[in-house]
């Protein structure tokens, strides 16, 4: 059965047909909202740098039609029988996961993002067989378990992009301990998850280091985002002079990239944690991290649990993401210049009055 | 000033002259017994596998004459005026450090082990300006916070190696917080370090996997050593049904090998340790860290407090490593068998009954 007829309920959104990296209008369908499921509008959907790996296959599992976006907000239209926290007008959102086991020992302990039978919210298998499609649509429907409360406070446009870029770089914060005041944090990469990392250490309290390529983002980062000091990782002196200074860091680059300048930034004891996917190994050296019993570690967005504890600290800290709010139209634009970096920080699609279906 | 007349003690051992990987006789001196100092008669020493590293200058920082040696047991003779602890005939030990600054972040945290300045027991310069010789000698003078004091129930040969290969894994299962009974740990490598990891994780109430590269000593492993089981690396069938199943590895291969299939054996938030150092990098898959909130961490031995610790708990659990007690005559030929790991499990010398000052 075709994907416009699949499902009962209409859905419009733009989609990759091929890895070329270009997307278009798509019709296809979402289920009825079943008894324990939320159906919402989408207003706003955030542009993540995965989803341009996605659409261009550059991960190797993607298949098509391809309909992204996993930092999706907007207002519940319809809610199921046996849905308990959430009613219609609701303000809510969806992350990067749309199911899991709820059994194994990672879902038990709250960690559906790291469930092995996780289902992605675009392109993966959901329950029924049918294929998952993100947010660059008009419509979401979703097991209330992953959908998440977003607290008035906050601007739906600018709260997206903490359902992705939020909880991956809060989340490693709180589980590797680096959010004790007084800490020494370094942020390696200010994109859109950087700078939200930078506002989230900053909110906890620890003093935070940006560390970046170039010099070009250095008076935003201290100015604007309130860091506390920038390090041109280039510049030699200035790294010789941070050596064994900061207690993590939070590496947020997927590009190819050395890993022992920033090991060395390390305090004993210190963790250099990966948020950033790079598609081939890394080379580590072994002996650095043996002389201060340091870590390089990986983390991977966060549960649910605890994506409604970071927007609940984004609105009481008053931290969204920085943004540049388009029209779905822009879209294949926004796509060629995230590919360049050309975004402070993160795109997020105004869905709600731009994407119209076709009569 | 010779090395034989810098110092008023008069010492014997056995050095390296060059990096031709023989060692032969070598007289030199000590300095006298400081106020903190305690002089002992030393009885044993462990060869590690270090010693080789160094000896043969493989980490490149090796100076000559060397004397090698950091497991070092034996019986005090003298103590200084302020010496608090030990006393003449007292039952004591050395291990891989003789002195640390006493007052950076590591060493108030009783991590002397990583600090920056810290004073090795072989091949370092000493405060006064003097090379540091190792245990492969008849006497031997250290501060007193460096010492540790034997526990009467272990023989002085077996515990010896406890010094370096015990710590070296105790430390990590402790701070990595694999201690916890009913946890599973894997072990990779079963030679000094590994077949010491097994017993003490095994005392700690944890289920042991040894992982090696061939199945020659699964059977030891397993009768002997008390592992819960015993996993060949190179068999794919085995490898893939043990996936997802440990909450950490102990690591302690120092030749070139493959991270990810390690990696793969790790539940969600497990923790692969290294504790042998490869001189190259090892190639380092970020995406598996990163589905499972995984880590790679490195550990150096351990602080003097830890090691004490460490081997009051081996005094507790009759923990020993197993050794093939040698003649300083065999040196060479040990050292030669240890490149070829022909040892079950540590060459331990017998230096009070076979190192014998030429008249």
């Amino acid at each position: 059965m075709s994907t416009e007829q699949e499902h009962p309920q209409k859905a419009f959104g733009w989609a990759a047909r091929d890895s070329s990296g270009v997307l278009s209008p798509f019709n296809f369908s979402r289920r009825e909202t079943g008894e324990k499921d939320v159906t919402f509008r989408v207003l706003y959907c955030g542009v993540c740098h995965s989803d341009l790996h996605m659409v261009k296959n550059e991960w190797g599992f993607s298949t098509y039609p391809l309909v992204p976006g996993h930092e999706i907000v907007g207002e519940v239209t319809e809610v199921g029988s046996n849905v308990q926290k959430y009613k219609v007008g609701d303000r809510v959102g969806v992350g990067y996961m749309v199911g899991a086991c709820r059994s194994c020992d990672s879902c038990t302990d709250h960690l559906e993002n790291y469930c092995p039978k996780q289902i992605l919210t675009s392109g993966a298998k959901y329950y029924d067989g049918t294929t998952t499609y993100g947010g660059y649509s008009d419509i979401m429907v979703a097991d209330e378990h992953f959908i998440v409360r977003i607290p008035d406070n906050l601007p739906l446009d600018a709260a997206a992009p903490l359902l992705c870029a939020g909880i991956t770089t809060y989340s490693p914060l709180r589980y590797f301990g680096l959010d004790k005041p007084g800490m020494h944090v370094g942020v390696v990469g200010l994109g859109g998850l950087g700078h939200v990392a930078v506002k989230f250490a900053k909110a906890m309290g620890v003093k935070v280091t940006v560390i970046s390529t170039s010099s070009n983002k250095k008076e935003e980062a201290v100015d604007h985002l309130g860091a506390d000091s920038f390090l041109v990782s280039r510049d030699q002196d200035q790294m010789q002079a941070a050596i064994g200074t900061m207690d993590g860091i939070i590496d947020t680059v997927s590009a190819q990239h050395p890993l022992l300048p920033l090991i060395g930034l390390l305090k004993t004891n210190g963790k250099l944690v990966m948020v950033g996917a790079p598609e081939k190994p890394l080379e580590l050296p072994v002996f650095p991290l043996l002389a201060g019993r340091k870590m390089v570690a990986g983390s991977s967005i966060g549960g649910i649990k605890e994506t409604q504890e970071m927007i609940d600290f984004a609105a009481k800290h008053n931290i969204t993401a920085d943004i540049e709010v388009i029209p779905i139209d822009y879209l294949n634009t926004a796509i060629e210049r995230l590919v360049k970096a050309d975004v402070r920080y993160r795109f997020v699609i105004d869905i709600g009055n731009t994407l119209k279906a076709s009569p």
